[in-house]
Formats: C-alpha cells, sequence, structure tokens
C-alpha cells in the first residue's frame, strides 16, 4: 500500500512510521520536515499537498494542535484553534484526500480520551476529540467505493509525559509504540466507522 | 429561579418555557422574537444580550443551527457554519454568560443523537453534537462556585418529523413535551457534566 502520513515526525507519527513502514510505502508529511509539507489549518496547503500526492491507498493523520489553558481564560479565539488545526485540518484531509483514495482506501484520524475522561485545562481538546468522535462515524456511512475511515483515541503517550506530566496526573500512558497498533489495525483492518481507545475504556 | 431560556420560540424552546415557565421567571431569547433577541454566532451580539439580562439563575439553550447535506457535497464553510452556530454559539454562551451566572447555577445546552447514532447527510450535525459532548463533561470539572453544566441530547423531536422524516426514517421520536423534562432535570437537579439522552440510549 502507499500511506500518507501526516505528523510523520511527532512522537506517535514515528512509532507509526516505524510500525507501517514495514509493509509499506510511506509519504511522510510534516508542518516542516519530511518528504511534504503541509499547513493543515490552511484548506490550500492541503490541496497543495494532495497535488503533489497523488493517489494513495491509505492516508493516516497523527497530527494536530489545540491548545490547553484554564476554562475561564479560553475565549472563542483558543477554541476556533484547536477546531481549526486538529478538527478540519484532519476533516479537511478527508474530504480533499476523498477524490485520491484508491477503492478500498482508508482514512486514520487521530483524536484522544479528553472527551470521555476529561482534565482541567483540557476543554478546547475535549470539543475537538468529541467532534471528531461524532465525524468519524457519520463520515463512515457516506464514503463511497469502499473506502473506510476510522479513530484512533490514545491515552496519554508515554514519551511525552515529561512535558504533560502536571495535567496527567494518574492517567496511565501507553507507549507511542503501543499506540501505533492502533493506526495498524485501522489500516490493515476491515472495519469502518470504529473509534479505538488505545490504553483506555469508556466506562460510562 | 431567573432562567435565560435561548431558542424560546424554536420547537423544543416552547415546550420547555411550558414546563419550567410553571415554577419560575424565565427571560425569552430568540433570534428574532422574544423579549430580548440574539445571533449566536456572533459573540458581539452575546456580549450584548447579557448586559441587557443581568443576574441569572439558569441559562437553558435550545437553538443551534448546523447544515444537512450529503458528506460529499459538504465543504469547510458547511463545517463552520455548524461549528459557529450550534457549537461555538453555545459554547460562548457559557463563556459570557459565567460571571453572570449566580453561585450555584447552572447551564444546560443541547445537542443531538447523531453523533452516536449518525444518518446520511448528518456528518456535520455529528461532528457538532460530539464536538458539545466534549466540552460539557470537561467544562463541568472547571466551573467556580457551585456551577453545574448538562447537555441534554433528544433524538428526532416527533413534532418535527414533517420535515424531517426522509433523514430519519425508523428513529423512533420523542415529544418535545417529553424532551423538555430533561431540561427540567438539568436546572433543578444537582447534577453537572451529565449528558441526558432523551429517547435513545449509547448501545456501545
Amino acid at each position: 500500500m502507499k500511506i500518507v502520513l501526516v505528523g510523520a515526525s511527532g512522537t506517535i507519527g514515528r512509532a507509526v512510521a516505524a510500525e507501517l513502514g514495514q509493509r509499506h510505502e510511506l509519504v511522510c508529511v510534516g508542518h516542516s520536515s519530511g518528504e511534504l509539507q503541509v499547513d493543515m489549518a490552511d484548506p490550500a496547503s492541503i490541496a497543495r499537498l494532495f497535488g503533489h500526492v497523488g493517489a494513495f491507498d491509505a492516508l493516516v493523520c497523527t497530527a494536530g494542535k489545540v491548545p490547553f489553558a484554564p476554562l475561564q481564560s479560553l475565549g472563542p479565539e483558543q477554541f476556533d484553534a484547536g477546531l481549526h488545526h486538529k478538527l478540519m485540518g484532519q476533516v479537511n484531509l478527508v474530504l480533499q484526500g476523498l477524490p485520491l483514495a484508491r477503492d478500498g482506501g482508508s482514512f486514520t484520524l487521530t483524536s484522544g480520551l479528553l472527551n470521555d475522561e476529561p482534565i482541567r485545562q483540557g476543554a478546547a481538546a475535549a470539543t475537538v476529540n468529541g467532534a471528531l468522535e461524532g465525524f468519524v462515524q457519520a463520515a463512515a456511512l457516506e464514503l463511497p467505493r469502499g473506502l473506510r475511515i476510522n479513530l484512533v483515541s490514545p491515552t496519554v503517550i508515554a514519551e511525552a509525559l515529561p512535558r504533560l506530566a502536571a495535567l496527567f496526573r494518574g492517567v496511565p500512558p501507553v507507549s507511542a509504540e503501543q499506540a501505533a497498533l492502533g493506526y495498524a489495525r485501522s489500516v490493515e483492518g476491515a472495519q469502518t466507522g470504529r473509534i479505538y481507545r488505545i490504553g483506555w475504556v469508556r466506562d460510562r
């Protein structure tokens, strides 16, 4: 398979590249590194990316920025920043990538546990992650030509804990290598509309 | 209690007014009707609304527009329309209303079943509803002064079925009167961070 990996230089992205690169051709995309660059928050930049990529079998996105701050200091600008980058960046990768995805291909996006297991300062992240869950489950119903879409929702990544520990006290982490298995399951499995929760369960 | 009801002239809003108006003072707010008007998509309009409203005990929002269209005809503009109105309109009512809410007061927002029970043409609605679930659960952790926040997620409303039937074939409806009970439970109950699903259950 030819797999487009957006966020290839990030903590999760590198682990996904190590896992899927064993068996597939990767096109590594980053914000400022990789074979190709994209600004996910800019639909025109996504269009240019796909102009270079051409046809593909799978697209995986492990990128997406969202601000963390106390609720009462989050204004519309902070929410919009997360909605434009992590949410609409990924949605636009799907909408614009659709015509280039080969029959039976797949899209795999990334959210995280904070919508169902919230933390302080995480309201914008929770909003974006919940939105991604809704989008993926709905989009799966309407994708043509046997195309599939799934979401990987990892708990906090062990390699990121040194800088995130104060926000995630007591939250059991997983390694990026463990999280990468969720992406392999999505890309190489047969399911669609699934949310692969890695390292946590929805308990209500 | 003094309850601000945004969307008071809508199908659900009228039923909520009938239920809560029996026991409480209502400030009825609409887009173009009611005692006060607001354009939810415009933070400046929300600021003007609260300038007229002053202190309150509860805010209920039963309003929120989101476009319905086949996935492949939904562009960023359509997603943004739903994100700005139904999502950020309600988020901004909370963020801007916070300083005016009296100790122990509450916010009750509205989503819908489409994030977990998607339908064709519902991808933008599913995205917005999922976002609202994430926001409410996270915001509940950080509200000060005993303030509470909940979400009412009704199935399709019987009174709206004449115009929505083709989208919601086979989905059991509830009356607006039944949905209104969810709002009473949120406003007059003690819970926070809850999603009151009316007429449907999350089965996974």
